[in-house]
């Protein structure tokens, strides 16, 4: 009929149900576990004024940003990240918004990334930022969170590399840069970059030892202070004098999290940013703030198996297929009582298709269970329970039937 | 600092906290009702290749329609429904899918409409479909989703008006539009309406009487049937033979739900839709749907008091407040074992914060209950819960606090 390729664009990806209700599964426990923490979620449009957007991500952002011009001729932009529309959100409503303002959002902002680096140009974000408070505290709360969130997800060895970027004070911005990579590239190829910037070999073996023999700062030990009070375990978190991230965007403490289970990322990171929400202020506003890396989240844990066996199965527990057009009232009788019990059941949806076919379909869907009821069970108010994975069967009553699914 | 004014675009909106939960209730209650019957998440990119979308919704869908060139100058489109979508998908990945597919979608979409007529530009679509299937007991499963959804968001009066397109057939379009709107304009001005196209008084007439006099089609009468079976009570539909819905979409079918309590507009409609899904295909492909008016829903909830307490006041349920610095371990200890209780639980951020400025945070995020743990408490190991909207004070042991709240 039609000659239109049914195709997505380079970079956007649809998520089948399968994939669908992993993400689910993983944005229910994340919102969860900051919902406990007393953060409420916010949501803000997918297009903003291109003014709001534009010139806050650097000359890449801008690049990088999907902007157009509307119908009306304003110009707008798709959602970059979810930190600037934080910023004018704070700004927009200062007076109806609580201080401190702890807020989670979860929402798909769009970059027209190279694709070939396993990017996407559509992403999930899933931030939490505590707007208005400046105390250590706010610091310690905002890794709690994380700590608690991928311990919620089943990461066992995750751990949360903390550090204050005043620690760097006095070096070039290419100095911290390259002292960034120590991990990633090692200390050899470091010591390149930084004599081929001119530094002598003697300049890069003081600046390296020293950065080696970094004790934490005040700010730092008053921070693990906390976090031992607040129950986070030893073993999630620790003290990396040369993590550096953002150049120009942390003021403050920095976080980056790793598990040495899974060596091709990190899981997150955040930190301290006290120069950012003010941006459509007069007055500059502290924040402290944790992004969950959805995508490489989602990877890590399928590489893992951290994902629950039903989540990997349907969200359909049970088929209750039809044996023929005389017993399908019966289905339907079982069916109820199974939602009853809040249990999802999906009944076949044409009596006139043969069992083989219905069972074909449960396969297909990952339903883990079907139901026969057929004249002989009818009679003796049974049904067949029939496991899909080991094609056991067996008869049951339907309370007990009930009972074993539940 | 800035000379941006922090603003959203006309027809976009933020939803703070107070809103934001609200949508999650209703979204949670939509999403558990939709999977206890076998519908599964999908979701698609916010972006297209404009030639998937344009052209399938008429004039006025491509004038409304976000589009724009990319900088890879690829002609790319806004999402502006669901269901177009949805026939890629199922053309796409026709393989893997199950048959029949039974999916829902619940994403923004934009449409650049008129936003004085209560409109906005983006907003949530709530769809479910089933597709691949064209018998009776399909039709009839997507109107008992509905009615079941539309329980348990709490409306008592709704009633699901239900029509054959089919009886319409041999009517002119501008007739059948005509006929659509008896409900909203009265009898009176369809005849005008029909008489100003050059009908005679009589024609008219003959054919209103007519309408009236239908009797349900051998297909609905077999749905009411099923609507029976599967425990829909027959207070919640009903035929009306006066209902037409879109002219060119729907070819069996259709749906309109209203409440008496709330006369502003329908909460959401659907219908057989056989023509629409094959659109990227070699072949037709049967299918029916329901999309809930999520905009109007939210509206009518909030009339209706519909919205239970605890999506009113925060998603946190207590704040534990820090007396002083010696006494903010003991807050974190209570903050603590509330959380392993699953109660949502804040603690305020800044021991050095007034009692008073700490009880105005909780009042202002409305918070419902906060614990004060003053010297004499923390000595008896007391906590004091006060009830932030009575301002009733009383003095618990840990273990009656938990069981308080929980």
């Amino acid at each position: 009929m039609s000659s239109i390729k049914p195709q997505t664009l380079k970079g956007f990806r649809d998520f089948l149900p399968s994939e669908a209700r992993k993400r689910q599964y993983v944005v229910d426990i994340l919102k969860n576990v900051f919902e406990s923490y007393g953060f409420e979620p916010l949501e803000t449009p997918a297009l903003e004024y291109e003014e709001i957007l534009l010139g806050k991500y650097g000359e890449e952002g801008d690049k990088l940003m999907y902007r157009f011009t509307d119908r009306g001729d304003r110009k707008v932009a798709l959602r970059y990240d979810q930190t600037v529309p934080l910023a004018r959100v704070v700004a927009q409503y200062q007076n109806e918004l609580p201080m401190p303002f702890k807020r989670y959002q979860i929402q798909p902002v769009w970059r027209a990334d190279n694709t070939q680096k396993g990017r996407f140009r559509e992403f999930l974000q899933c931030d939490i930022d505590t707007v208005g408070s400046s105390t250590l505290f706010s610091d310690a709360e905002i890794i709690t969170v994380a700590a608690k969130a991928y311990e919620k997800l089943g990461f066992k060895n995750f751990k949360i590399l903390i550090n204050d970027r005043t620690i760097f004070k006095g070096l070039p911005n290419y100095t911290i840069a390259a002292i960034d990579k120590l991990k990633k590239i090692g200390k050899k190829k470091v010591i390149e970059e930084l004599t081929s910037k001119g530094q002598s070999e003697k300049q890069v073996a003081s600046i390296l030892s020293s950065i080696d023999g970094k004790k934490p700062t005040e700010k730092l030990t008053g921070i693990f202070s906390n976090l031992k009070k607040m129950g986070v375990p030893s073993s999630q978190y620790e003290f990396s004098p040369t993590l550096a991230r953002g150049l120009d965007y942390y003021t403050g403490i920095i976080i980056e999290v790793t598990d040495e289970s899974y060596p091709y990322g990190s899981l997150g990171g955040g930190g301290r940013y006290d120069k950012l929400i003010g941006m459509f202020s007069t007055k500059q506003i502290p924040a402290v703030g944790f992004s969950f890396g959805f995508d490489r989240l989602m990877e890590a844990m399928d590489e893992l198996n951290l994902f629950p066996q039903d989540t990997l199965s349907s969200t359909t527990k049970v088929l209750v297929t039809v044996f023929n057009n005389d017993l399908w009232e019966k289905s339907i009788e079982i069916s109820s009582r199974l939602r009853s019990n809040n249990i999802n059941t999906e009944i076949y949806l044409d009596e006139n298709a043969k069992m083989e076919k219905q069972l074909k379909y449960a396969d297909k869907k990952g339903i883990p269970y079907a139901i026969i009821i057929g004249t002989d069970e009818a009679s003796k108010n049974m049904v067949t329970l029939r496991n899909m994975k080991t094609r056991q069967q067996e008869i049951l009553t339907q309370k007990d039937l009930v009972s074993k699914l539940v």
